[in-house]
């Protein structure tokens, strides 16, 4: 059983629970239910043709006195892009944000400069981006593209970088990858080094968007600052393996939609690549030429603890989720973590706490 | 089905799923498998009779070539102390930790003074403390004890305090509640202000252990501070009802494990609390006499995103969990999110970030 072959969490769940079970095991493990979205026949149709999966829920948000809703549709993706985006335009998506370094394999594990580098463009203008920005304006649609970048301006250095588009075609601006991974077969930082654009957030049309790449979703700061800078939708984009991270994947993304009251987007590859080359996991195992398999399951997560179920684990698939964003401000003014985060105090702990002499408060009889 | 008479979570999975898929069920939401304990039969025949339920898990790790296995049992526990601990010592306990506010109802709702800040007591020396003292001793066990403490050396402030008693029987420290909710029924500081004591790590015969007290989970720097300080083990002593916080529960101590590379321990009361006097809830509802029933599932949770299955959701219970600490620095080891974790620059963008005229860094077009 164990493998890409098990779809998926949610199917298993709901073939074998009876209804009054299920919904109580949902109501703990994924919060308030979502309304499924009644998402055009022809989109499904192209699906089925293209072979993807395509799912659709909504997020909904109490009615306000002052403010509208502010519904965004926003869909998290594998690969095969431009097919897919067209049956996320029939969807009415808004906002769409593809797989980390999408046009590529994710080739870091094999620690060959050559030919992977090659895969390297301008986060301005390079032809992934030219090819993003007709997709935007075509559909009217922001498209966060992450690429491996090449920053030929500032000595040909590479990042691993996300570019944000707007829906009218321009580039809005890009945010790199701020934790890099040194485990098992990702270690990255042989090809990039950790970003130093800070914690941009976007403001877009649709509403305010940050991206946190891949490895951030396991620092809580990382969140944090986005948040802080006032993203009310937090983008994923990941690559990671079964092995690796499957327990804490329904976790990180989720407590991070949680303790910062927005959205997250958790967006991870499916299935196995094998390289030309036999390499090496740190993990005393024979060198072998593929290091197991991305197990997908991308799932969107709201401020109230709520989720979507997760993608497939083995399908290409296209998630769309219809936000109402109102949500983000309606969940802070219940709990309001930011109002009780005490961070004035946190940043004079760890201010101390980075120094090489700190003395950690340890308490002893 | 919905309320308190939903035994919990994994029964019901354990009912109703297929051997191959409850496995697969269980790798995904709740890591690698755990070993059940052997405890002693006199253990469960004095639970039974005093009505209490009682589980047992092993958290392992692997063998290393310079340090020994690091065992220690820690449990988890909600009411009727003393009939407990004696169970708990029957198990082997080596650190057991209270339930919040341990000696009294969670009458903060009321916004009443009197009755209950008569539960206000010396954490050094009053007669929980004393109390305390004597079951530690008796029983060789470091007791975590949480209670509303009375500060008379400052003025009679009162504090949402947990008292660290060494196995030896001294008070060891306290520490107290850094985070103070005002959220519904838990407007709690109308007792009580947020803690000044910071992040103390206690350094026991079995191992580093600190308290992060209820709504304090929702904060992931309060749990980085603990483990900055060196924290392997962190008490989450709560009191949340079902209504408020139940899908947010098996997320928040599980991520901070994770996040943290240690251990943490998730506790709740269990049962429904009836006052004298009615109350709102700052809701629009109608005043009442309760506000809810606190849902338990009380449970442990590992640094390589393993956990507990979680006590009842209605009946008192005795959680013990065998740990082996030299798990945290294996995790760390292999993910080491310390040392990826650029805190430096944490530190500057907090500090930036709580001025009054900080501006966010937002990208337009």
């Amino acid at each position: 059983m164990a493998g890409a072959e098990w779809k998926s969490l949610e199917e298993c769940l709901e073939k074998h629970l009876p209804l009054p079970d299920l919904q109580e095991v949902k109501r703990v493990l994924y919060g308030k239910e979502l309304r499924k979205l009644d998402l055009p026949r022809e989109a499904f149709e192209a699906a089925s043709r293209e072979d993807f999966e395509l799912q659709g829920y909504a997020f909904e948000a109490a009615e306000e006195q002052l403010r509208r809703p502010r519904i965004v549709h926003v869909s998290a993706l594998h690969r095969r892009i431009k097919a897919i985006v067209e049956v996320a335009a029939m969807c009415g998506v808004n906002i769409i944000c593809f797989q980390e370094a999408w046009t590529m394999p994710f080739a870091f594990c094999t620690r060959e400069k050559l030919p992977w580098t090659e895969f390297a463009e301008s986060a301005e203008d390079g032809p992934t981006t030219r090819f993003c920005q007709k997709l935007a304006k075509n559909h009217d649609m922001v498209v966060v593209s992450p690429i491996l970048e090449r920053d030929s301006e500032h000595g040909d250095v590479l990042w691993n970088t996300a570019v944000v588009i707007s829906n009218s075609g321009a580039v809005l601006g890009k945010t790199r990858k701020n934790h890099i991974p040194r485990v098992g077969d990702f270690n990255e930082s042989t090809y990039y080094m950790e970003g130093n654009l800070g914690h941009p957030v976007f403001q877009t049309q649709f509403g305010r968007i940050a991206v946190n790449i891949c490895y951030g979703r396991h620092h809580p700061l990382n969140w944090l600052m986005y948040s802080i800078n006032g993203a009310e939708i937090i983008f994923n984009p990941s690559a990671t393996i079964g092995a690796l991270s499957e327990s804490l994947w329904p976790i990180e993304a989720r407590n991070a939609a949680i303790a910062n009251h927005c959205f997250t987007c958790a967006i991870n590859r499916v299935g196995t690549e094998h390289f030309p080359n036999e390499f090496t996991s740190g993990d005393g195992k024979k060198a072998h030429q593929d290091f197991g398999y991305f197990y997908g399951s991308s799932y969107v997560a709201a401020p109230d603890s709520s989720r979507t179920p997760g993608l497939s684990r083995s399908r290409d698939g296209l998630l769309v989720a219809k936000l109402d964003l109102n949500l983000c401000q309606q969940v802070n003014d219940v709990w309001n973590f930011k109002m009780t985060g005490r961070y004035e105090m946190y940043a004079r702990e760890l201010a101390e706490a980075v120094k090489s002499n700190y003395s950690p408060t340890i308490v002893k009889e």
